[in-house]
């Protein structure tokens, strides 16, 4: 029997994919796009990152750290958002500590497209890669395509532990496949 | 005779104020806001966050505690952006991987309020100021208070540099009167 999860008032135990001694990613109630996870310490008094203690924050990061990694894997993301709003001034949500980790992609068919990961990176790619965002329209451009927060649909739970069973096996296998990520795991936990 | 230091190609030695083993941080040519600065990793060919390893991510999450603590105190502020574009895709601008801590406040007269941080954190207080925060217009409100990337003036060096030699000093202040923030220090050196 797992103990439950909660993100601020809310359990959310069946929503979690992934757990650690002192943190938790889980899929989202209303993701702006596939893919877009949150990491949360497990502790609901975190409010900010300053109220981390130095394991937390620790784990916290190493935890950001193989979810990241797993996101571009999983939904053959080119890009990430990787954003925190420490406060209801940078638009906090909910007062629980949260990081949001958002695929982004070079075209707008989302999980429709083939992601070649190129062998060596170089500048000529980055720079042309940047350079199809801004004639794209850059950062407006992209907001256009996510819908204001009251219009996006609330998901049911059945949709989201579903996502949340598959984000957990598919995190196995990607550890079985890529073993070095094993350095981010504070401790494995079944869940 | 202080090395180099390089943002992508730039080198920024002059506009960094905290340099550790493997990260530093710096002021911003184009800040958003007073206080916009930049945690940054060392090794110039970590483009993205996958790209650190072991213990550079320690040392830069240990690195990014400390700066956001800091911001909160040198700047006054109430709540705090923190920011990874981690790819073009993201709206990365520079290839090397960089965190924007951004501050925000209550009050649009940046830095003109005296702040009063509370001695016991509350939800009441929290739900009063996400509740302003919306009332204001939420995330298009304070939006339309920063200019657009090319509306923004790029400051001089001698004024960045002046602001760095202002933020280093005022962080030894800071790390004597909160020796408990040490912990997120993995190596002073002076600059």
């Amino acid at each position: 029997m797992t103990k439950s999860i909660y993100f601020s008032k809310f359990v959310v135990t069946e929503q979690v994919f992934y757990r650690t001694k002192h943190s938790y990613a889980l899929v989202n109630l209303k993701p702006l796009v596939p893919g877009h996870v949150l990491v949360v310490p497990l502790r609901k008094d975190v409010i900010g990152l300053s109220d981390l203690t130095f394991e937390e924050s620790q784990d916290y990061f190493n935890t950001l750290q193989l979810i990241q990694n797993f996101i571009y894997w999983q939904y053959k993301a080119d890009s990430l958002n990787i954003a925190i709003q420490d406060g209801p001034e940078a638009g906090q949500s909910v007062a629980h500590l949260h990081t949001h980790i958002i695929p982004r992609f070079k075209m707008n068919n989302i999980g429709d497209q083939i992601y070649e990961k190129l062998d060596h990176w170089n500048f000529e790619d980055w720079n042309k890669r940047r350079e199809e965002y801004l004639n794209g329209g850059g950062r407006d451009g992209r907001r256009a395509l996510a819908k204001p927060d009251d219009q996006r649909m609330a998901r049911t739970e059945k949709q989201m532990f579903q996502e949340a069973i598959e984000l957990n096996t598919q995190l196995s296998k990607y550890l079985q496949e890529f073993p070095e990520m094993k350095k981010w795991v504070t401790k494995e936990t079944s869940i």
